[in-house]
């Protein structure tokens, strides 16, 4: 019954590459943990580039540069 | 001063719906724990279908089966 | 399948309390929305009262007045 | 390496004002704890009146008032 | 600059165990999204089983079964 | 009502660097937004460096380096 989350900057994701972070994810706690899949849940959360900041600086502008 | 996080799908839970579980949430740690309802936040987060794995897959596609 | 995080300070909630509070907040989303108690999560994380702040003070010292 | 959350309700914070809080963290960081700038991380998200809820009602009905 | 916060149940995952969800995890979202692993930050969070409800159940008590 | 989580690797802040850390966090706030400090809430988590990883890699391994 794990419970991840998944934070990235809102980019492009597509359906397909969701898909994969989820099914790998999945994946990776069943083969490390033993973990059943039925009760694996994974979230991603798709950030704004102005609300997600590295090294003090919003993300839109770090793409600026 | 309790702190609660409700994440569910965006699959059209309305204003009165959030209003019930907000009140619901605060009345359950008041009754338990006795804590102060007028610092007790709630927030509801609503995640889209294809940002949900469960069993390694979307919940999009779960729906169409 | 909602997840639902509840925060609270580290101040002695005993086993029957945590296991009211998750059979409260799934029978409330299983009420309010119809969701699958099979799949509702529900995870307790206690604070220690140095790390939780409120005002500008950390609870440790709100106590303490 | 710090990763702060900060959760406000979506009423306008402007992308200059997200800029300071960004900032404002970074620096604190640094200076309380020595935490090195280029790995601090600072998600803020912005939490629509319907879903936030304080004292058992939305925030929506509180701005009534 | 993803962050991914997996919360799995305090039940004895080693160090070794733990390693191998940082660097899967890493890679993934560098096969699939081209991050950036360097500033890539994965926090693993044991949460212990009086604190983990599912369907209604404490995990403790969902073990003894 | 802001709602600001810290994430810290457990590296022996002290009592007072906390302190410092939630007061600055919560002027911050004030100063920028406006907000309540009454109703602002800091919370800080510490995680293990065995849990935290960064580039594929637990911090602990990472320290040596």
């Amino acid at each position: 019954m794990p419970f991840v989350n998944i934070r990235i900057t809102r980019e492009g994701a597509t359906p397909e590459q969701k898909q994969q972070l989820i099914k790998g994810v999945t994946d990776l706690l069943e083969d490390v943990l033993g973990k059943n899949r039925k009760t694996t849940f994974v979230i991603i959360d798709e950030v704004d580039t102005d609300n997600w900041g590295i090294g003090g600086e919003q993300v839109t502008e770090l793409r600026k540069k």
